[in-house]
């Protein structure tokens, strides 16, 4: 039996990832006992409803005897609610949030964090194309890598949220946030927007060719969509706060697209040959690392 | 028990779908009598070694009995081969392709088939990242689509045809090549294309941000390295002689993505918001197809 890290952990938005921590904690009993609230009054019910762990509480303040409170709200909603909860916390609370961006958090959110209060971002690298209270599952974050930002704090309040996250079921690795948005940037966010893209190409379709597509959409087309049915308001604020790191990535992109699209136009088979070698030998890459 | 629909089917070509064309012809007892060739010697030593079903011959023209060939090599290579092929069939041969493209295959082939044999093109929609006469399996085709291309052919020896790819476990579809070329510019060509991209843009950075990415290619990046280590030969062969359709649909996609860009750019959150609404209708309507 695990002994309790936090007496009282709080979540806030009830979404994928608040109500799969939620699920998580509750399995692992890494708290004395779990809160959560959403801005939504119907989300509240609905996690009400759902029977979700803990207990959804209809306000804010009510979370301010918490030691550890976790924001799982999109990136864009992170400062709104921290206006709100900053007031109420009581001093050595530890916050983190769950952002896909990390730099922006930390330019957003730190300076509304009162100083007796301690806010060490994070980040897990887990999610599926679901979205809502009822989303969640316990094993969320299994295996998957939970992302820990260098942002000042002791190492034994570190340790412990460590410790957390490791009892959520993830892997913890601490990284800087300009190293975090630049490699999410590459390996999350444009993958996103490259999916998005081929997904509106194909609803601007005339109806029999759309049509088609969508029946035919085994070869390829069909992993785009799951991608591109990812949560709008989420993936909106990744985009504008990740988009010097964003927009870097998609300009070597297009290069490397426009390298491609003038080798066939050009019917140069040799270069298209030998880059599809060298793409062959990442995903060894990745089977070797045990991510596949 | 299923009737053999014909008597000696002949596999050029013992990769991925020569050799589950042999394994799901097997199974269901399609053929009389099933023989293969490669143009590789070793490929063929391994099909022997493998035990794959049927006779692998040493001589493309010990497969002029055939009464259905299947030619399962890249589409760059259909000429070469019929061009060996030609001189030894029968009259009243049936010559099927499994390429990915259609109208070159046609421009290609056709002017090389006998005036005795009847040629129909098909494409099945169907694959995997591997590739080899190991890589094969009997369910390949199983509940996948399988196009029958118009070119012709009288509806005896097209219906003969539809029930032999139904007899592998295939939905058997007919359309017209040009048709065929535009929809899987989209569905399959223009996806891989993407995927070769972004993954060649990864093999570019500098070495500690491109480990990093391996390690931590679970949030969407991974799907794509799947798709970029499949054939080198057949996707240059793809992107060679779909290029009119492909280019087309890639210019619409680096219109669209221009669109994103500039919206992170000028941090219009409205038109990200907008679009990423959009695309979900499409997997919504790709899960009502069946197809997912």
């Amino acid at each position: 039996m695990t002994k309790a890290l936090y007496d009282k952990v709080a979540i806030i938005g009830i979404g994928l990832v608040g109500s799969s921590v939620l699920h998580a904690a509750s399995r692992a009993q890494l708290a004395g006992e779990l809160l959560a609230w959403d801005h939504k009054p119907e989300v509240r019910a609905e996690a009400r409803q759902l029977g979700l762990p803990g207990r959804i509480v209809e306000n804010i303040e009510e979370l301010g005897a918490a030691d550890l409170v976790l924001l799982c709200v999109p990136v864009g909603a992170m400062a709104g609610v921290m206006q709100l909860l900053g007031p109420c916390l009581q001093p050595d609370t530890v916050i983190t949030d769950t952002g896909s961006t990390k730099r922006s958090v930390i330019r957003d959110v730190g300076p509304l964090v009162p100083d007796h209060v301690l806010f060490i971002p994070s980040h897990p690298l887990a999610g599926t194309e679901f979205s809502g209270p009822g989303a969640g599952f316990p094993d969320l974050f299994k295996n998957r890598y939970w992302l820990l930002i260098e942002n000042g704090a002791p190492d034994e309040q570190m340790g412990r949220l460590a410790r957390f996250f490791v009892g959520l079921g993830a892997v913890v690795e601490v990284m800087d946030a300009d190293y975090h948005d630049r490699v999410l940037a590459l390996t999350s966010h444009l993958p996103h927007l490259i999916a998005y893209t081929i997904v509106s190409t194909a609803v601007d379709l005339e109806a029999d060719l759309k049509n088609d597509v969508i029946r035919f959409s085994a070869s390829g087309f069909r992993d785009f969509t799951r991608i591109a049915a990812s949560d709008p308001t989420m993936w909106r604020d990744v985009f504008l706060n990740n988009d010097e790191a964003v927009l870097e990535m998609l300009q070597r992109f297009s290069e490397d697209l426009s390298y491609l699209q003038r080798a066939i136009r050009w019917q140069e088979g040799d270069k298209l040959h030998d880059l599809f070698t060298r793409t062959r030998s990442i995903r060894r890459s990745i089977i070797d690392a045990g991510q596949d």
